[in-house]
């Protein structure tokens, strides 16, 4: 978890819809998130959102406030989301990349609020002079906004990304051994020999390509036993019907 | 705009909510991407979807298929999206943040699908068979799973994330179709019915289990018609003398 998560709130401002609510916080959950906070929600809208499943506790435990100035009251950094290229800005404007790095150095020092608007209207100029400064996920498309759930998802990814190690990382691939790249080699030669594939006049250029070939699969340690063993019963199959 | 984001696919298969069918298109609108492929939707929510404003065009495009093999049929890489980790995982599986890198690297040679499974359940292993690779968003609790909509949309971000680093880099080696593959695939298990090898009745492990073989050998566009060749003549040998 990205250490420090406790230290930021995310603020949804005037959200409409039950489903974003939710989504956002199953974002939050997602990304080892916790303290939410709404307002001014629609009350049907957060009344459903609150009563729908999945992230339920961090529902129950989000908190509701009549204001900006009062949900960012604790906060010592105060970011908002801005998916709009046309405002007349009076505030620094900043890509997820970077700001999300600030973030991460302002969660340090004190709470950080992240603000998101409504699905509609985004964030108000009244909203946005809370804000010490804005942030805009990169779009193909500046004029067209994110869905609020997407983008709070988004957001949150940039905020941990690279920092969540959770388990399961990929295992480094064992390479087969050499020894047993050319075992399989020969096996395939073999069988192409066997098949009549390989002309045993020509068949030196052949071979080189068929061994070139071979290394270029770059098979690794579990599956070269497996190859191994099917041009086995291959090779058994055709000298024992050649018999 | 990532450049060449006409070469990737997203890929959902048995989709069930036609609001995350929405969402996937709405994200795939904002980060500049084009090419929705949907497999065996739930009609009603794939017909409801298309009807829902936001990226209604590339709604209206969006292709089905009936399977998955059929919808990855022209990709020359076939990426698998999970977010779990206690499955037996025979492919290698990688961090969102690298897959992104090595998704738009393959995007240079040839067209890429990116597969969604269905909300409930994720890709089968069937599913993932096809995948020469796996991919998951690192989260802060690896059993809980994203929402689709939102899981579309993170992935999207990072793949264009960092979109400048990505130019001017070598070209990369020109992969197999996912259809030569699967052809090669389907020669490869008559070759090792035929050799006795696959068992006809517990065939269909086996069946998955080569497939996900063959798409570790990770075949060059220029390898690939050999090794058809070869398990042609093979297979031509094989039936010769069983007559």
């Amino acid at each position: 978890m990205l250490e420090g998560a406790a230290d930021l709130r995310v603020v949804l401002v005037s959200p409409r819809n039950p489903l974003n609510i939710g989504a956002a916080a199953r974002a939050m959950f997602n990304f080892g998130f916790s303290k939410l906070r709404v307002v001014n929600p629609y009350e049907v809208a957060f009344r459903e959102a609150r009563s729908a499943v999945g992230a339920r506790e961090l529902l129950a435990e989000a908190e509701e406030f009549g204001s900006v100035a009062d949900a960012v009251a604790d906060c010592t950094l105060v970011v908002g989301t801005t998916s709009l290229g046309h405002r007349e800005l009076e505030h620094p404007l900043r890509r997820l990349e970077d700001g999300a790095a600030r973030i991460r150095e302002g969660m340090k020092s004190g709470p950080v609020a992240l603000l998101f608007g409504s699905e509609k209207f985004g964030l108000s100029n009244e909203d946005l002079a809370h804000c010490h400064w804005l942030m805009r996920i990169a779009t193909a498309d500046q004029e067209r906004s994110m869905n609020l759930g997407q983008a709070v998802a988004v957001c949150l990814y940039e905020l941990s990304r690279g920092e969540l190690e959770a388990a399961g990382r990929p295992r480094a691939r064992k390479a087969a051994a050499a020894g047993e790249t050319e075992q399989i080699t020969n096996l395939l030669l073999d069988v192409l020999r066997q098949s009549g594939y390989v002309n045993p006049v020509t068949g030196t250029s052949t071979e080189n390509k068929v061994r070139r070939l071979v290394r270029r699969l770059d098979l690794t340690a579990r599956d070269a036993p497996v190859v191994l063993g099917m041009l086995r019963q291959i090779l058994w199959k055709l000298s024992e019907t050649a018999k």
